[in-house]
């Protein structure tokens, strides 16, 4: 049990080290050549160019002026000085709705940790179970922050009753900011998708599962069908083409062409000696060859052959997997298609939104109704394996890195690792180092088994492995830190438990894990946001590409990597902090300012993060809020449950049915939110798309609404090699000088790719 | 315990009284006087007259045609000769499907019945379990019966493998049936509602929570909005009115005349005493009245206040709710309309389906939004004290059935009471009485609860209260009988042991518990059955009414109740077999023949019960079987979950794994088969809706649908007292002897509530 001093030197060290991270970012970011990495967002939209090259060579790389340094904090008014409806505009919805989140987390827990202090931590500071338990139980060291936590409180005392009045208070003040919060962002996202410009996905719906016909093509039945079913309504339609082998081509492509600029830029800065490498696997081994001419040489057969397969991708009718995208002449057509069913069988002809472009997972529109299911089901299992045996990959991993298995591998590296440096380092660092990478990739993991499951969007494959995380990080993180061991044998010992047992053995040890979830928010919490800002990785990958691969201004261009939120992990995570702020909240309040200095501190830096830096993949007008909003209520209910067993311990039985009113409370506004706003963030409603249509009409009537939608939903592979990016924000240049304007970027970039005009035009208009 | 010779006489006794129950059947069937107790359908149908009135007085109410009798078991061929289609055009498309549940339980358990008698028998039978524990445990008797159990095989012994694969079998054969059973049953749906003629209900959806608007009516604000948002669909609506007063008075009048009559009756036998009754309550006390003059008088009375209130009704803003039936042009228009959101807070504009017009519940179309969660929850918590307290009412209304009770509140009584015969009857059997009254009518109860939770159909009131029903069962019935005690000491019991404790126990007890339940079958399956087909209470009361009631043809008519598959009783009640059958397929095989003798037994008596005596209330086109298909399988999770306790029982945890996945494959399939028929019972498809629309564009182009629609969805208050029956089966009169046409009845039917044309026509119009 750690005590307060232990806390302090903690607390000191994790300020210290986000200090110094903060420190380094305020130097860095002011240099010229940094300027990509700290301001991508920027370049990405067009206003920001490579800072001015007039003045002497060393100011193009570092900057000399002083007077910056002294400024070096003024990142924090900047983060915050942008309203919220220009950073909508700068950085979409999502963006805007994800910090908001830290901010729900500030309204939540400030007035709790006020209310808490005031009322909770006298209460407990004069109760007097350490006096009379150090007399009974000396063996059982009590820090000196239990002191502030309700174990302070004497078993089937009267003050409890204060606790229980307070998760009253907390709960219902939990409800009403979230329900505040819903019906916020619920009117953000209406007020968001109604001010939308006119975009493709508004108007399309994508079709799955259309059934073979023996006399039509899939383009021709799908014509058919929806020129009957909805005949005032259907305009268009685009079938999806199975280019999967295509893109893979033109992945290796360009993979091929770095290495080709690579030999190039080593020869012109050497001009005396030709690179050379060998033609082996990764350039390894094999025979020398002379590099610039064997990679020209490689890449034209590939470009050969590529030609080849976009040929076949086209003609061959086999190539065209049963899915299209269907367009209407409306908006309101289109929402009546995506909600309602098409046949009987309701595993043919599946309607839904159309995602938007960018947002496509194209490798899965054309998995079957029941390999879906099968799918799912296979993900469902292995998920469970998962969580419960998270140990498991783990341990064969470790296995194979164990020492003997190694000499048993790689017997000549025998008397390498018997040396006692080597063997201590293999023995003591290499399985947790193993768990670190194991954690760090589960991430991906999650991904791959979303993708495999087979959802057809980039939005949803991130909802799903971002809930698959939650739960990931609720029982192991959570709940594996409480009840130590594996989650296996943390199931093992509940099942052998009684029920009424449960919450007993969590609620007996959540207090005395207080002071570890300090030190776990300061570390992760404060140190790591901290180490987000400065964008270490993205900082040295920019410079090694720029110093071994970037001739061009359009090459330092792609260099840049702005990365994007990454919602599905940080998601999950940032819900943990709200777990542990409503789970202590009643039982150690002294955590909860910890918990508000990580939101306030988060809050600042993912702000100046998203003005800055993140591109966004694709915009879902914050459809992740229910999820959100869930997440949060589930650690209410477990909050409330964890008071419940930790009462039942303290000899408060009575109290049981008062605080179990509190989950059936919650559940039911979960419900009642669940009805009231979620259909908004599921549904697009007829009126507001009769409406949006009716004002087209009026101030549009010769648009021409069939070439618009043309070429939308094209695969990207056949628009350029990239994934096009339609922004909503074409007219905002109010801020810096803009040089190149994107459309002259946007065809260069695709000239890049040897896409002659004649493909990306030829055969794709099904209609 | 009981031995097989207890069971014996059991199986006596019970077939005993089933017979009997049988042959009272057969004779009084045969006898004109009881004919429209036996036939009423025909009689609904009209297509059966009075039996002939010729000959003798006697013949009128006797039948004495001996040969006749001795065809008394005739009724079985005539039950099962009907083809399906027939009887579907016959009773509609829910008896057929109704009784169609009890061939599915022979289609399940006969092949499961063959294989556990030839392969679990044996291996049951010659296991050598009691022959060791006779040794050790000498004073727990086991009766004969457990030799063919599962009991019978010694711990840990390699014989348990063989129950294992039967499980498996099991499983497999159950879903397969299920699969085949849910795919047939949607097609007869599909097939159903595709060959149905026109109906109100395929061009109507329900809107309700239409929001208040200052400047205009509910009436035009509807009609505006589906004018704007369904522009070329739009046809006609119908505003509700708040007419539960006018309800109530109408049933008073009927109350009244029905009075009146009695009295006339008696006054025209009896001509010489002029009849009295007393003013008081239910004319129990009070002065002397004049009969039929007070009643004459009382009518009038009544009657001009019902008119004041029509008008009232008809012309006051405020009678109107907020909701209103909106009819479309086409199916494709409502079916679209149903299916989509209408604004953008999805508490407002609700569009579903409208119910049929006699399947509408009307007093519940205008709870608000906020109102209907709070309902729920509140019913929540109630159903859920029912269950678990559910000997909290009986204990009050016992406490008040005390003798001291009775003695203190009547206690002129005591005298009598404290006799020894009337007091050992009021404490012997009072209690007993009292929780059979309440068991008998916890389904009104549940009935009223699923009212006042708001539903808006009667086929979904009746579908909610069956699933209360159907948990009510599950808990206080199935697992009661298995842990004894109240179901609030059971949960505090299995909230006490560990999870992995509680399959043991039930495991444990599940075998014990055999032969009660085959008593259980017996009793409540054969025999009461067999009542079922006597029809005992409609018989008396018919009786009695033709005697007091009865003057004319229609009175007669009148007087018949031939009742109604009672759904959210029988359904519930039916399930317990399954989960019986399935939980003891693998434990005590011998209780399978019960079971299938019950079904086989259930299936003859409800086919020649839908043939001939129910009339339908309404017709949902089966939309019940996700929930029957639903709950079976909650019944096939449940046995392979008491498998795993019992074998966990014996010894062999190693096989817990295996039966693991039992439950998981089970619950896929249950997730598969929803996603892949469950639609076709919750949405109508586009495509068909376009088909039936074009078909009748081109068969009938003159088609005046407004005026086929305009009075379909009128409150039945001003139809004439009575919800108006549409029957689907208009020309079918290829059976028996037409006379009274239904046309004509009608009309007659209509005149008796003195409801003038002129208030059946008047305002209700709304375009």
């Amino acid at each position: 049990m750690a005590n307060v001093s232990d806390i302090t030197v903690s607390a000191a060290i994790n300020s210290l080290s986000a200090l110094l991270f903060l420190l380094a970012f305020a130097i860095f970011r002011l240099q010229p050549m940094n300027d990509r990495v700290y301001f991508p967002k920027w370049y990405l939209k067009g206003i920001r160019e490579a800072p001015s090259t007039s003045g002497p060579l060393v100011k193009k790389f570092v900057n000399l002026d002083f007077r910056m340094y002294l400024r070096f904090l003024n990142w924090v008014p900047a983060a915050l000085k942008m309203p919220e409806p220009e950073l909508i505009d700068h950085a979409g919805l999502d963006s805007a709705v994800y910090i908001r989140i830290y901010l729900l987390g500030l309204k939540i827990f400030v007035p709790i940790a006020i209310l808490a202090f005031g009322v909770l931590l006298p209460v407990n500071y004069t109760g007097k179970n350490f006096k009379i338990m150090s007399v009974s139980m000396k063996d059982l060291a009590f820090g000196e922050i239990d002191k502030f936590s309700i174990s302070n409180v004497e078993p089937a005392s009267k003050r409890l009753a204060a606790h229980i009045v307070m998760a009253y208070v907390f709960t219902f003040w939990t409800c009403y900011v979230l329900y505040k919060e819903y019906k916020h962002v619920t009117d953000m996202r209406l007020h968001f998708l109604a001010s939308q410009v006119r975009r493709p996905d508004q108007f399309t719906v994508l079709v799955r599962n259309v059934p073979a016909d023996p006399d039509e093509s899939v383009s021709e039945h799908v014509e058919h069908f929806f020129r009957v079913n909805h005949p005032d309504q259907y305009l268009v339609h685009k079938v999806v083409y199975n280019a999967n082998k295509l893109a893979k081509m033109v992945d290796q492509k360009k993979d091929l062409k770095n290495r080709l600029i690579y030999y190039s830029n080593k020869f012109e800065r050497r001009p005396d000696k030709r690179p050379t490498t060998k033609a082996g696997f990764w350039g390894l081994w094999g025979k020398k060859l002379d590099a610039i001419h064997y990679y020209t040489e490689e890449i034209e057969k590939l470009s050969k052959e590529e030609i080849v397969e976009r040929e076949r991708v086209i003609n061959d009718p086999k190539a065209v997997v049963p899915a299209a995208f269907v367009s209407f002449r409306s908006r309101w057509g289109a929402a009546i298609c995506a909600q309602t069913q098409q046949t009987k069988n309701p595993t043919r002809w599946i309607t839904m939104w159309a995602p938007e472009p960018r947002d496509v997972y194209w490798n899965n529109l054309s998995i079957p109704f029941l390999e879906l299911n099968v799918r799912k089901l296979i993900m469902g299992v292995a998920f469970f394996g998962l969580i419960f045996c998270y140990l498991f990959p783990i341990a064969f991993v470790q296995t194979l890195a164990n020492i003997e298995s190694i000499e048993k591998v790689l017997p000549f590296l025998k008397p390498l690792i018997n040396r006692g440096s080597v063997k201590s380092f293999i023995q003591g660092f290499l399985p947790g180092i193993v768990l670190k990478i194991f954690l760090l990739i589960l991430p991906m993991i999650l991904m791959e088994m979303a993708k495999i499951e087979g959802h057809i969007a980039v939005s949803i494959l991130e909802a799903k492995s971002a809930g698959k995380y939650h739960i990931f990080l609720l029982v192991n993180v959570f709940l594996g830190s409480i009840v130590t061991g594996t989650a296996l044998q943390q199931l093992k010992q509940f099942l052998d438990q009684s029920a009424s047992e449960i919450p007993k053995t969590v609620g007996l040890a959540i207090p005395m894990k207080a002071t570890f979830f300090i030190t776990y928010i300061m570390v992760d919490g404060w140190a790591g946001v901290a180490a987000e800002i400065f964008r270490l990785v993205p900082l040295v990958i920019y410079h090694l590409k720029n110093v071994f691969l970037v001739k061009t201004e359009k090459d330092r261009e792609e260099a840049m990597d702005p990365g994007s939120l990454a919602w599905p992990i940080t998601e999950p995570r940032l819900q943990l902090y709200f777990l542990l702020g409503l789970v202590y909240s009643t039982v150690t309040p002294l955590l909860l300012p910890f918990i508000i200095i990580f939101f306030a501190f988060a809050y600042l830096v993912f702000r100046h993060q998203v003005i800055n830096v993140y591109n966004q993949k694709y915009e879902s007008a914050a459809s992740f809020w229910p999820d959100v909003h869930r997440r949060i209520l589930i650690g209410l209910i477990i909050s409330q449950f964890t008071l419940l067993g930790l009462l039942s311990t303290k000899k408060a039985a009575n109290s049981t049915p008062f605080l179990l009113v509190l989950p059936v409370l919650t559940v039911w506004f979960y419900k009642f939110c669940k009805n009231r706003f979620e259909s908004a963030f599921r549904k697009f409603p007829l009126q507001d798309a009769m409406i949006k249509d009716t004002l087209e009409r009026a101030t549009e009537p010769q648009l021409d609404l069939k070439s618009y939608l043309k070429d939308a939903y094209m695969h990207p592979i056949f628009k350029g090699g990239e994934v096009e990016l339609m922004d909503f924000d074409e007219d905002d240049d109010d801020f810096h000088i803009v040089a190149t304007k994107r459309a002259s970027r946007r065809g260069s970039q695709a000239g890049t790719t040897d896409c002659s005009p004649d493909h990306r035009n030829t055969g794709f208009n099904a209609v």
